[in-house]
């Protein structure tokens, strides 16, 4: 599976939503352009994937990651697939297509908008009347749909997560990211801070680095620098020093699925950061759109959570720094228990417990 | 302040406490010779010191570092400048040494052993009779006898602690280093590991990595690999996955400072470890001489917390991993409250809630 060849961004990519940001992904022409996220922040460049392959080798490297952006970038690579498929019926075209789509359903297990994005062009393709090309054309639209959606959907959970900043100046403690990066753009966990922003609030935010791969010191602390809202990182384990001095007015964060009762399974550390949230009586909100909820999910106990190369965590880069004889464990996730949750920040508004009946109803209006 | 020359030990250095590790930190004719421990995994040198400056850079700089390991090293600095006074009457050369005693105790905040071996010399000379030889003779051979008392300690810390590993095989949670290289030798937190080893049980380790320094990942790691315990390394954030899955048995961690209520001061991340044990009933045990224990510091909001350069976060050795124009905090311990700690395993037995009066006992059974 060889990568994408790397390039710089078209001028049109160097902004999204209206922020200062560069797009995660975005169409050009015949390509699916993948910003490099593991080269970020020093440097900006993009993959131009041709084909589905490269675009699951983006996901798996995590040169694209968080997900509604991994939902988006599926959509897309389904759609270079239906592009280079060689049937020539309707039906083996159904049937070549839905071999590449469960394909790509096993790309990365934790996040459910993967599946959510699978399942959307089955139902597509399933319905679709026409003939191949009508079928290809519509695939490819959908993609870009999901990506406006996507946005869209944020700007709406900025807007309900900012009512939740209530002081004129607060300190918002994140961990990973959840921003502009993880999502078609704008972000999930940092739209209400930048709605808050833009409401002419005093925002900072305490960034969680997120080891091993560290996309809240390389991410989160970049968005934030280029939006101009002060940020300062912390290892992930000063959560509970930071809160017992007092610096935290509320915590947010992003989720990779959401079970049916409630539970989140988000980022590594997520859990450690919501034990101490409770401990210190600090709100812990969860924004996430409604395509991360899954009610087939029962609890967080039916969640697979992705065990990622050791490597990541014996080594730094190319260094590595844990004792030679040592083996690791690098469970990319966990699961914040629902009791653990003030607050899920939707796009349908902000869901309190219990949850099983307030996700249940916000994703039955979802559907109308 | 230039650091001091850096040495391959001599072969009586490569093994202390009769385990195939290498000393913390010994006396070498006129040197006090200190392992560089921020060279490690990678390389195996000392310092040798000849005068107290250098010894307070590598108490500054980590290159010596653990609550017990830094108390020896105070003791041994103090006899180096004991060596070079130029006092010329016993008065003097109290006078100067109480100067030089109080720059050292300045060296680093958080661990009170750095505190309690400055009060001990400060005690010695009070009472010392003779000449000005016969109190640098004293200081000496005080220094010496606490790296000695030190390395008993920690075995008696081993056989109390071995007792409540309970299970034939089990595995232990640690945070940070509290092994032989914390100590003058054998350990805290991992000295009941050694002694339930020795003892024939099959105890495996699992190691917190502990950004942002990497204690676990490169020392306590090290010392499993070294000892033939089979270690595993994770990110500190994932202690709650971890224990969800019932992947832990206990928890042994050591302390920096204990104070008279049980709250524990000891590296930043443990707090979140014990908040962590306490959801997924693990016991949380501390191991910690009673040395460590300061009954004048009534609770841990009087622990003074150091915060170290916020470079330790930012950068990764040499490489920037946090996007430009973005902040650090940078606590280096936490304070882990009395009601998550399961019991503390001191040198004189295991101490039970509730600790104001289970420490106090012991304190004045310690004096005796």
């Amino acid at each position: 599976m060889s990568p994408a060849k790397t390039i710089k961004p078209t001028p049109a990519a160097s902004q999204v939503a209206g922020l200062p940001l560069p797009a995660t992904l975005y169409w050009d022409g015949e390509a699916v352009m993948i910003l490099d996220q593991r080269l970020l922040p020093g440097k900006t460049l993009y993959m131009a994937c041709r084909d589905m392959r490269q675009v699951i080798y983006c996901i798996k490297t995590l040169a694209v990651r968080g997900a509604p952006a991994i939902g988006v970038a599926a959509a897309m690579g389904i759609s270079l697939a239906a592009e280079g498929l060689s049937a020539k019926t309707p039906a083996a075209f159904r049937r070549q297509l839905k071999a590449k789509i469960e394909t790509m359903r096993k790309a990365r297990p934790t996040a459910v908008n993967l599946g959510w994005a699978c399942d959307r062009i089955l139902a597509l393709v399933a319905l679709a009347p026409g003939d191949i090309e009508t079928m290809r054309r519509m695939i490819r639209r959908t993609s870009q749909l999901m990506l406006d959606e996507d946005i869209a959907v944020n700007q709406a959970i900025g807007q309900n997560g900012a009512k939740l900043i209530r002081k004129k100046k607060a300190t918002v403690l994140t961990h990973c990211n959840a921003g502009s990066l993880a999502t078609g753009g704008y972000g999930t966990a940092l739209a209400p801070v930048w709605a808050a922003v833009q409401a002419g609030k005093q925002i900072a935010v305490i960034a969680d680095e997120t080891r091993p791969l560290l996309q809240g010191a390389r991410l989160t602390a970049w968005e934030c620098v280029a939006m101009g809202v002060p940020v300062r990182v912390a290892v992930d384990s000063a959560v509970g020093v930071i809160m017992s001095r007092g610096m935290v007015d509320l915590v947010i964060v992003g989720a990779d699925r959401i079970a049916a009762n409630g539970d989140v399974a988000n980022k590594v550390g997520t859990f450690n950061v919501a034990l101490q949230a409770a401990r210190h009586g600090v709100p812990f909100y969860v924004a996430a759109p409604l395509s991360t909820v899954d009610l087939d999910t029962i609890s967080g106990k039916d969640i697979p959570i992705e065990e990622r190369d050791p490597g990541e965590v014996t080594a730094f880069g190319t260094c590595r720094v844990a004792a030679r004889g040592a083996g690791a464990l690098n469970f990319a996730f966990d699961v914040t228990p629902a009791d653990l949750v003030s607050a899920i920040i939707t796009e349908k508004g902000v869901l309190r417990p219990p949850y099983g009946e307030s996700l249940a109803k916000a994703k039955a209006l979802a559907k109308k």
